[in-house]
């Protein structure tokens, strides 16, 4: 019962504090013709309500947890800067946080990042180092550049101060739903690295004791579920595989698993063609712009079997974030 | 002074009763990124509120018209169904609002309507009879099925009740910007018929004397701005051409252009370019959908420099819809 987590309620309370006038509040959208799909087929008529973190500064949620986390660093140490490694959204989110705070980034970005990330980091001032698109690249990369100018890391997920900064949204999901007359039976967060998944159930589970948490994940990079299923995280070799969800190939990190393990009731996961599929219900019936990452856990709602078949009726679902190559064909063309 | 128009401020705050309920109070948005472009070179600095029609009901402005025009029809006319002619989103409108009221829709359309306009009226039961893509197709046709079948007519911006309709996204703009502490001092309202136009100007003249209305029209179907320069509404045959933006390829109306030379301020226009660089900027800055059509406003904002020399500094735009094939080629790739 005393066990000790990375991140508690109160840390994302604190994060929340902090964060406040700086991050968006992003509104709440709902959608009757994504609820009917939702619906059919399922054990009870669904109503979705959509965190839009695609509204968030630089796109993503991702600018929460690095605000949280890059603010806290001391007066006398910002001199040094920052370092980060990360597919897109983190990156962005860091380069801006700098940006707003007078601070270096320098960030080690894989050089298949989507163009439009890339130019993200760029006009928000963010150094790019180009890596490999593999984990040791990745980290070999960063810690190089720690090693020779002292910069100070921030890792996309694993630091706690990410994690808490995340679960704000779902602080603020729970009231904004309550403000709409509804209680929400169960939110579904995408899972990539697992630091908003990890933030939002102890924040969710903190806040409302019998919402349950759901992580979704492309079939294609499971690892997650799979690590869930069988009650022991996957090491980083067994887990690999492409997604067009491209912010959700990381595998989960240590501590985010340790909260995933004992607070999220469960992991779904949905086929490449779902998530498209799912992506394109949203660009056209609510008229916003979502990235693939962004499309899992509506897929999940509106496709998933297992999801079907389980008595929730208000389900909250994040949109992730906003951020893709508007210069090439839209998927659901390309793949045609 | 006691001269009348074909919509009047009453008029709409009926209208807005009418409507309420019924279709959606949209959001107003914000972009830092749009600002500030619309800023550079301008008289004065820029802070723009986008009025989100596009998440409005059947994706546009429109449900507000033929809402508030189909729902006055008397309870024993209704059997004789209704007919309309449209390039695509007011037919979306009358046939959802049809649907909402037990009421037979009709619409002809130019076989030349975008396929999400076309399967749109379809989802809603609505009934296509399909013609040319000109004035006379349309009006012959529609023509020809009142006179065999009885239906009621419901002009897609002639109509007052159709122009009082659309004239209460002004309302509903002036009172959301003043709740976020702003006064408006001009807005900008795309031009096709003039239904738009002529309700929010008189709404918005009604409301705030000396808030400024202006029109904005692709350069390359300018019949607005060419009457109103002249103060002489131009013939259906002096005015022609083809623009991206086929919600605006109409001529205006003859009770709109009355409202227009006497309410609205200045009409602006924009190049086909400015329009498909307006359209990407909002898809990738603010997330969120909108048609060329809607662009159209944005893109006199932030390129149009008689725009620029104007000392106006909060100013309304209208998003005024979402709808278009995403099955092709977005125009900013199709055009390079």
């Amino acid at each position: 019962m005393t066990k000790s987590y990375a991140v508690s309620l109160a840390d994302v309370q604190e994060a929340a504090k902090r964060i406040s006038g700086h991050a968006h509040v992003t509104p709440v959208m709902t959608c009757g013709t994504l609820d009917d799909i939702a619906s059919a087929g399922a054990a009870t008529p669904r109503k979705l309500f959509f965190k839009c973190e695609n509204l968030q500064k630089v796109g993503a949620f991702k600018f929460r947890g690095a605000y949280n986390a890059i603010s806290q660093i001391p007066e006398d140490q910002r001199w040094k800067g920052v370092v980060t490694q990360s597919s897109g959204n983190h990156a962005q989110a860091v380069a801006l946080t700098c940006k707003l705070l007078g601070i270096k980034a320098t960030i080690v970005m894989p050089h298949t990042a989507p163009k439009a990330k890339v130019n993200g980091v760029i006009g928000y001032g963010g150094k790019i180092v180009h890596c490999e698109p593999t984990k040791e690249s990745r980290d070999q990369t960063a810690q190089k550049i720690v090693d020779e100018t002292g910069a100070i890391f921030i890792h996309p997920f694993e630091n706690p101060h990410v994690m808490a900064g995340q679960g704000t949204l779902m602080l603020e999901l729970l009231t904004q739903t309550q403000s709409l007359g509804t209680q929400l039976d169960a939110a579904i967060v995408p899972c990539g690295g697992g630091g908003m998944l990890s933030g939002t159930a102890v924040a969710g589970k903190g806040i409302q004791k019998d919402l349950k948490v759901f992580g979704a994940e492309p079939e294609n990079v499971d690892d997650c579920k799979r690590s869930f299923k069988r009650g022991v995280k996957l090491l980083q070799h067994e887990a690999s595989g492409k997604t067009i969800a491209d912010g959700l190939m990381t595998v989960i990190g240590e501590p985010n698993w340790e909260v995933i393990r004992d607070y999220v009731d469960d992991v779904f996961s949905v086929t490449e063609e779902q998530i498209v599929e799912a992506m394109r219900l949203v660009w056209e019936r609510m008229k916003v712009i979502i990235e693939p990452s962004a499309a899992v856990g509506v897929a999940v709602a509106l496709f998933n079997e297992d999801f079907k078949k389980l008595e929730v009726e208000n389900v909250g679902i994040v949109f992730t974030g906003g951020n893709l190559d508007l210069g090439v064909p839209l998927p659901w063309v390309s793949r045609l």
